[in-house]
C-alpha cells in the first residue's frame, strides 16, 4: 500500500520545499488542485524534477478536454494525473488513452458519481478509483468500509486509491485489510507541526 | 445578448495580445480552462487589468472547493467565474456565496448534468446557467432549441448562456428568440484569419 501526501493551499514555495522533504518518506506527492489552478502546470514541473524517490500526481480534476489536459500533465512532469468520474465517458477514454501512450497511469476521481454512473465508467481496470468524498459536503468517512463496499461491487478493479479524513487508524484498518493500493493523506500528514515524523508514522501504520 | 469570446488552448502571450485586441469588440472575454491549468489564474491577471471594456471570465471549472478557487479566482481579476453544475450542490452554492460577497457573478456549467441533477440544483435564480456540450462527446447541437427547452422547464431562471457549435446563422436565431443572455463563441471567433473582424460580424448577428 502507498502513501499519498496531499499538498494543497500553499504557495509555490511552499510546495517545493514540502516535496522535498517530504520525498524519501512517502511514495507518492500529491500537488492538490490549487496548485495546477493557482500556478498552472508548466510551473509545477521544477517541484517534480527535484523529486528522487517518490511519484508526483497533479490533481488536475479534468472534466473535459482530457487530451489536452493530460497531454499538458504528464509533459509537466507527472506520474498520475486525475480525472473526474462526473465527466463523460469519451473524456475519460481519452484520458487513460493519453496515460497509455506516455507510460503513465491515471486516477478516476469517484467525488460525485452515483451508482448509475459508476457502473458506466467501472471497465477500466488499469485505472485508479480513488473513492473520495467532498471537501464541500462535509459527510463523515469510514475508509476501509468504503474500499469494501467498492470492491464487492467491482472486484475487477484492482487499484483502489481511497481520501477523506483518514488517520493512522483508519490506515492500520487499510492495510490489514489489503485492498486499497493507495491511501491519500493530507492535512493529517502535512499540515501537523513534523510532516516528516508523521510521514513516518504513517509508513509505519501500514506495515 | 452579450457575445463571449472564448480563448483557449494558446499561450499566455497569445491570449493576452488576442485579449487587448477583442477587448473592444466584445462584451466578455473567456480565458478557457487551458489558461489557468496551464498558466493558473495568478498569471491571468494581468491580461484581465489591460481590458477597458468587455468582462473577464476565467473558465476554472470548479468541482470541489468552492470558497478557495473562487476567492482566489475572483482576487486574481475575474468578473465571472465557472463551477460544474456536477459539483455537489454544497459547492455551487459555496461558490454562489463568494460571488454575492465580491459582487460578482457565478456561471454553472451544465455539462454531464442528468434532468434529476438539474432539477437539484435548479434554485439559484442569481447564477448564470450555463447549456453546454462536452468537447469529447462530439454530439451535434442546435443552439437555439437547446435554449427553448430549457427556459420551457426552467422559466424562472433568467441568466443563460449558450456554449457549443454557436455560429453567425445561429447567434441570428438566439437574438430573436431573446432568452440567452450570453451566447458563447470559440473557434468560430477566435480561430478565424481576422478575429476582429469576426467579433464584429457576431456583434451584427445579434442587432
Amino acid at each position: 500500500m502507498k502513501i499519498q501526501a496531499a499538498i494543497d493551499r500553499v504557495t509555490l514555495d511552499e510546495a517545493q520545499a514540502l516535496s522535498k522533504k517530504l520525498d524519501p518518506y512517502v511514495d507518492i506527492i500529491e500537488l492538490g488542485t490549487s496548485l495546477p489552478k493557482d500556478y498552472g502546470v508548466f510551473a509545477l514541473q521544477d517541484i517534480q524534477e527535484q523529486l528522487t524517490h517518490a511519484e508526483m500526481l497533479y490533481d488536475l480534476k479534468t472534466i473535459d478536454e482530457g487530451d489536452y489536459e493530460f497531454t499538458q500533465g504528464y509533459r509537466s512532469g507527472a506520474d498520475i494525473l486525475t480525472v473526474m468520474g462526473a465527466s463523460s465517458k469519451a473524456t475519460i477514454e481519452k484520458c487513460l488513452k493519453v496515460a497509455k501512450d506516455c507510460h503513465k497511469q491515471a486516477m478516476i476521481d469517484l467525488m460525485e458519481v452515483d451508482d448509475e454512473k459508476l457502473a458506466e465508467i467501472a471497465d477500466f481496470p488499469e485505472a485508479i478509483y480513488c473513492l473520495h468524498h467532498s471537501q464541500d459536503a462535509g459527510r463523515d468517512t469510514n475508509p476501509a468500509g468504503t474500499v469494501a463496499a467498492f470492491h464487492e461491487k467491482y472486484p475487477h478493479l484492482p487499484h483502489i486509491a481511497i481520501a477523506g479524513g483518514v488517520d493512522l487508524e483508519s490506515t492500520r484498518a487499510l492495510a490489514d485489510q489489503g485492498l486499497a493500493e493507495i491511501v491519500i493523506v493530507g492535512s493529517k500528514l502535512v499540515k501537523t507541526p513534523d510532516p516528516v515524523q508523521s510521514a513516518i508514522e504513517f509508513q509505519e501504520a501500514k506495515q
